[in-house]
């Protein structure tokens, strides 16, 4: 009974409600002691310094990013020390093996304008006068061999094979350099420089976070909480949100242009949407996932109002209502009626001009071929380019327009 | 037939043939492979950078090593240049895991002591005046965690794994610490920045050596020649000759010393000495083995010209035959005649007293104890410390000796 923990104050408590919100750490157990071990921080009353890495190989922040943020804001409302760490040292390096295309080592003037956008924007989050920002360059690019041997003292191969990617890959037979176990321990040096108490990132990350509390018990230091942060999906509902992917909504799109692009998210991610990016709270975004799920709140007006939260959230109330207003407008011009005449794909069609000849009222394939070059064809939208553009495998469903009023549905 | 290459000319073959001697790769592919290399380089003409490293953790140089540094010394009188290289670097480091209780940190004083020992006693095979002893944390120590990561992307982890050891280990899921990892490269840092053309070792260091291939490859170096020695074993003739196993016959013993340490190894020790260690080419090595094997030369006589040679080789001759007389004396003293009374050893004997009180003539044991103190009792030569020293297991055939004259042989 003398070994169980002192009970937190109810004070304490609420505050590590608040600071925990939304936090997935995958394992309701690491999350209880996570929570525990921040907990015991707080009772000691005091600042804790709370970093968040940065990648600076992108400098444009999104809608992804700011459920990190918000965590972050979260503890500076809080009364913490916070620390946006920009990891300049790897992105300077690349990929020396040459394995991937996708990371070309960064100039210091792409990195440094690249920190300078991204720390632009996380402002639209955090108080820009009580956040710190650092380059990790500045302990990483002076540790000597020695210091590199004694930082990878502290974590054994085994440990670096829990990591799922690396794991994979040593069990496929995919060559791992040696290389890439070193960046996982020069984030966990950043921890130990920072003498960090938490760290926060997305779920993805919590192997490097990790990471960062065996190299911090390695060199004699409390290890960090660690705190992540589900993924967004991107506007496809599938992928990760991402620049790199192009499904991305910037924190600097223009209202209109950030309506419409969480218009274009699929149904199913609503959830996700709700949950991490309008700004409700939790109790808020599950109450509207309620009546949305019980159908009392229709699929399109659910979009909507996700549309206005996250417009408003950005930029504000106004322009919100302007976005929803002009999207609407627009849409209906672009309005295809429910009930449309049916047209079956001939069979062996191959190209646009096959398809396009079939439909009524078109005479010939001379003149299919005249209507697509002059640029009046459109399949779902998109206009048809060329007469001998190769259809795509699915046509049933899709929308077939010659010029305004010839409107078919593919069967 | 056009890819095939052009042969060597007869001259560099034969030179081959001299700075190959005894070279064993333990793949006969690998070691055409390394002998044509070596053999174009010879064909250019060039002054060769051939180098072998040092551990400084002992500073003892002993018959084992001598079979590498011999290898070395054909290299110089071939004309090349030769660099040992003291491995100050990692031995100042010791292992940071703490994992090896045997591998200390040395400081800087021990290790400069040690390697100034060791290259005076190298020097005995070696010319001084034509030799470089450079330490490794010249280069080493100045290497940034950016050399680091490029290093550490020469080579993969299934690279890493083909080392025995390190599969061994993961394979039994025995901890591995990365920084182990880093030896090996840090090692193969050394040939670079020496722009190594030749590397010579003990054929327990092919994967090092191999390694410093890979990371010379990767840093886009001609990577360098290796060549293995066979590992010369200890008095034992078990395990490899190390100060660490005690088995060892330093090069720097007295004459007498020397020589019976030569006597004290059992016979089939006998061709890996004659073969690395006697001084013989291997033509007369392989003779006196043959008439050795036929009968026509007996063990003990063997063993003597053995340690004759090889006094003399460390020595001179008149030192040799006045260790060997000395050696016959003192043997002569000690000489056990071949009949001698049966003991049989009592049941349940667990200590020295239980025999010692068993032989005839022992009154009691408290005369046992008495005679057990004085220190007049030998097993086998070794004499009783004590009368509660445990026995050893095996006894049988073993010689008892109490005083001058109560000799008995154990059964």
């Amino acid at each position: 009974m003398s070994d169980a923990p002192t009970p937190l104050p109810p004070e304490i408590e609420a505050r590590l409600d608040v600071l925990t919100t939304g936090v997935d750490l995958g394992d309701p157990k690491l999350l209880d002691a996570m929570r525990r071990d921040l907990g015991e921080r707080l009772r000691e009353g005091r600042t804790l310094t709370v970093y968040l890495g940065l990648d600076p190989t992108s400098p444009n922040v999104h809608l992804g990013h700011a459920v990190v943020l918000n965590c972050l804001k979260r503890f500076q409302d809080d009364g913490h020390r916070i620390v946006l760490v920009i990891g300049d040292f790897t992105a300077s390096i690349g990929d020396p093996s040459g394995r991937s295309k996708t990371r070309p080592p960064l100039s210091r003037e792409e990195i440094e304008h690249h920190a300078a956008t991204y720390s632009e924007q996380a402002f639209k989050v955090l108080d820009r006068s009580r956040t710190e920002v650092r380059y990790n360059s500045e302990w990483l690019a002076g540790l000597d061999l020695e210091g590199v041997v004694r930082l990878a003292a502290s974590m054994t191969l085994a440990q670096m094979l829990v990591r799922e990617d690396f794991r994979k890959r040593h069990e496929e037979g995919v060559p791992i350099h040696l290389h890439e176990f070193l960046y996982p321990l020069a984030q966990g040096y950043d921890a130990c420089h920072l003498e960090a108490d938490v760290q926060v990132g997305g779920t993805d990350q919590l192997f490097n976070l990790m990471a960062g509390r065996d190299v911090m018990k390695g060199r004699g230091l409390e290890p960090q909480v660690c705190l992540t942060m589900p993924i967004l999906p991107g506007t496809d509902g599938k992928l990760k949100m991402s620049k790199s992917y192009g499904n991305d909504i910037g924190l600097t799109l223009e209202p209109a242009d950030m309506f419409g692009k969480v218009m274009s998210i699929p149904d199913e991610a609503m959830g996700d949407f709700f949950r991490l990016a309008s700004g409700l709270t939790q109790a808020e975004a599950e109450a509207r996932l309620a009546v949305l799920a019980d159908g009392s709140l229709h699929p399109r007006q659910a979009k909507a109002e996700l549309g206005r939260l996250i417009v408003a959230r950005w930029h504000d109330e106004e322009a919100a209502r302007e976005a929803e207003a002009a999207f609407d407008k627009q849409f209906k011009e672009r309005e295809i009626p429910d009930e449309l005449p049916d047209l079956a794909v001939p069979e062996g069609a191959a190209v646009a001009l096959d398809l396009v000849a079939a439909a009524p009222g078109v005479k010939s394939r001379g003149e299919a071929r005249r209507l697509i070059q002059g640029g009046g064809v459109t399949l779902n939208g998109d206009r048809l380019e060329a007469w001998d553009a190769p259809l795509p495998g699915e046509l049933a469903g899709r929308v077939l327009k010659i010029g305004k009023r010839r409107i078919f549905r593919l069967s």
